[in-house]
């Protein structure tokens, strides 16, 4: 059954999250302890139609040991063969997909300063095709499967061996993948998106306001012409795909001066390697004016210093306090099922996506339009049972956008 | 235990393999199965002085799903940053390590003609990385672990851990890493083989004359100012490193042009994952004019007729029936340990430092002097338990080299 739906899932990300077309190319990363899904992964593409698929394999363990014994200044330096690997990706016109299953424990005694370092080097090497994959010039999807430090990191205090099972079918049910038919699902899922997506970019709110019994406390405006997007996406070639599988986010780009008030988290956060929880943050004309952490202080400064543009908001993100995802009330400390399970935002880049003829767009002129420049993008959780949104449109109309936690459109 | 000797296995690779030296990087190969192995690499190397280690994950269960699904064209390229960072290790003047590990089974049923042209494509578009690392202007060393694939096919019908715990133990005593200070036994082994390169260099024979039961029967001219070579060699920057481990052999160059009569085969050879068994092949002035094989002639004229100069000798080696690896009897399907157990010759290319100054002379120097030239290297046994090598001198002196398969001086 397990084995039957880990081929169900990679033929969902092929098909539904990168929507591999006819003779394209299908670069897969991959930890090497998925080796079994980003096989199943090559052996869908190539059933789909790919022309060639390659395997990026990583291993955490290798980069903990990396971590400990190399000095600080390898960190700096990113090879000139990888930069053009990852050019090439865009080049091609290839499709991506990362398997994302970090342990979320592995690197916490690792010191941060090498982490940061090597995250900054690497950001500003690829900046130009961390760029061209935020404007979606090929197709790209995130996409989970268990390892064993994650899974007992997730399930403490049983076997790793059952930890693994039972992460595994959180992952199924969250992505649809234990169904019949997983593609006609998400096609069908999709449409739940539309509503939501529609009403929100005919209403094109001036700002929204935030505020629940944890202390967030905001008000975070838009920027003019925003975009809402939810669900499926279009690239650059008009094909659609799905960057995140699976997805419950209805996101667009706050305006990136135009944030005043606090935001509490609402869920840990895990960032390079470090533990960040019970975190605030407040905002002042959008930049980030102090910030405090019960657990994880050090890696939440690194976080909100770690670039240009990284001390600013970059996505506004609506997930429903009852999400299924949520609902299911595991914390996964893995941002791709965290975040939605949860309202978020994000520090750092916006989606050029997120406003009109915004793709087309210099980084001046997306600055200009009130979205958020960064080689970081990191999303934070902040949505709690009791939070209120309220919408205020142009004319100072107040409209409830989520009551108690969830969507009231 | 097994983990006490894969880590001095692994310490034996880094110190007596590359000789790795302060603040140099290590670029480890490793198939994903063997990444215990891969990080105890990486592991040593940082405690000897490295600078850096970089693995290079391959996973050959992929190999085989591209192999099957992907068309023959897409073999034909090379991407160009894979060419750049193979260049890079020269460039930067790394170490390298390559864990071999093929399960000699898994491309059986592949069509021969995708690795053909995969394999020539490759050795192509990375020849000037081919020459340096033939030229050892790198220090890099080829070490063995078991997979499962690998272990089930030296000893079938055992359980495959069974199998793999067997494979560990005849490696672990194939290398020596078994014993107690396995780095000290590799610098007293080493002084065996001075003894055999310096007679041999001195005598300078201009041929050699194989005969066996098993039909081989050949002379093989060598060319002037030829050296032997034994143990330990000296890189570009003069420092000590052994490019095998295990090593029982002490190897030169023939002359390409100067082999007449036939070799016939004494162990099977696994070529691009194809078995080839029961083989011979008949050479004239140098080049292969015919060729036949029991099993697998279709690998074995794709072999012959790889590319330029694969059907030429470029390697002359000698080991003794009852070396310490053929005394365990084991086939090892895997041509590090098998090359070790028999007297061998390879097609293809010659290494440049088997001739006087050979370092230093272009492509069309070292033909000139004798040695072939290829992107071709590929080594076949032909040791046998009767097998006799006479030397010839210039003045026509007959010298007993092997007797009865073993040395004779």
């Amino acid at each position: 059954m397990q084995k039957e739906n880990l081929q169900k899932l990679a033929k969902l990300a092929v098909r539904i999250g990168v929507n591999i077309q006819k003779d394209q190319n299908l670069v897969v990363n991959s930890p090497i302890e998925c080796n079994a899904f980003a096989r199943a992964l090559a052996e869908e593409a190539y059933k789909a139609g790919a022309r060639d698929v390659s395997i990026n394999y990583s291993d955490e363990k290798f980069s903990k040991i990396r971590y400990t014994y190399a000095d600080l200044d390898v960190f700096k330096e990113v090879p000139d063969w990888f930069v053009a690997k990852q050019n090439a990706v865009v080049e091609k016109g290839s499709a991506m997909i990362s398997v994302y299953a970090d342990d979320p424990d592995l690197l916490k005694d690792v010191d941060p300063e090498k982490i940061k370092t090597a995250s900054a080097a690497i950001q500003s090497a690829t900046e130009a095709y961390h760029m061209a994959m935020m404007n979606n010039e090929c197709r790209w999807c995130v996409v989970s499967v268990p390892t064993v430090g994650w899974a007992t990191k997730v399930f403490p205090g049983v076997e790793p061996e059952t930890a693994v099972d039972m992460l595994w079918d959180s992952i199924f049910k969250a992505t649809r993948a234990d169904q019949d038919d997983p593609v006609a699902a998400w096609h069908q899922f999709n449409k739940s998106f539309e509503d939501k997506t529609r009403f929100l970019n005919n209403s094109q709110f001036v700002k929204f306001i935030y505020k629940n019994s944890l202390g967030t406390d905001i008000e975070v405006g838009m920027p003019e012409n925003h975009i809402w997007a939810g669900g499926s996406e279009k690239a650059a070639d008009g094909v659609e795909f799905f960057p995140n599988i699976p997805t419950e986010e209805v996101f667009s780009a706050p305006h990136k001066d135009k944030v005043n008030g606090t935001l509490v988290s609402s869920h840990p956060l895990v960032y390079n390697g470090q533990l960040i929880d019970n975190f605030s943050l407040t905002f002042k004309d959008g930049k980030v004016v102090s910030y405090q952490a019960e657990t994880g202080e050090e890696a939440l400064k690194n976080l909100v210093e770690a670039s240009e543009g990284s001390n600013y908001l970059g996505e506004i993100s609506f997930v429903p306090y009852h999400s299924p995802i949520s609902n299911m009330d595991i914390l996964f400390y893995n941002t791709l099922f965290d975040e939605n399970a949860s309202c978020h935002f994000a520090l750092g880049a916006a989606y050029p996506t997120c406003v009109k003829d915004g793709s087309s767009m210099s980084v001046d002129e997306l600055k200009k339009a009130g979205l958020n420049y960064s080689t970081t993008h990191v999303d934070f959780m902040v949505g709690t049972e009791d939070l209120s949104i309220t919408g205020i449109q142009a004319d100072g109309t107040e409209v409830p956008i989520f009551v108690n936690g969830d969507w009231a459109i």
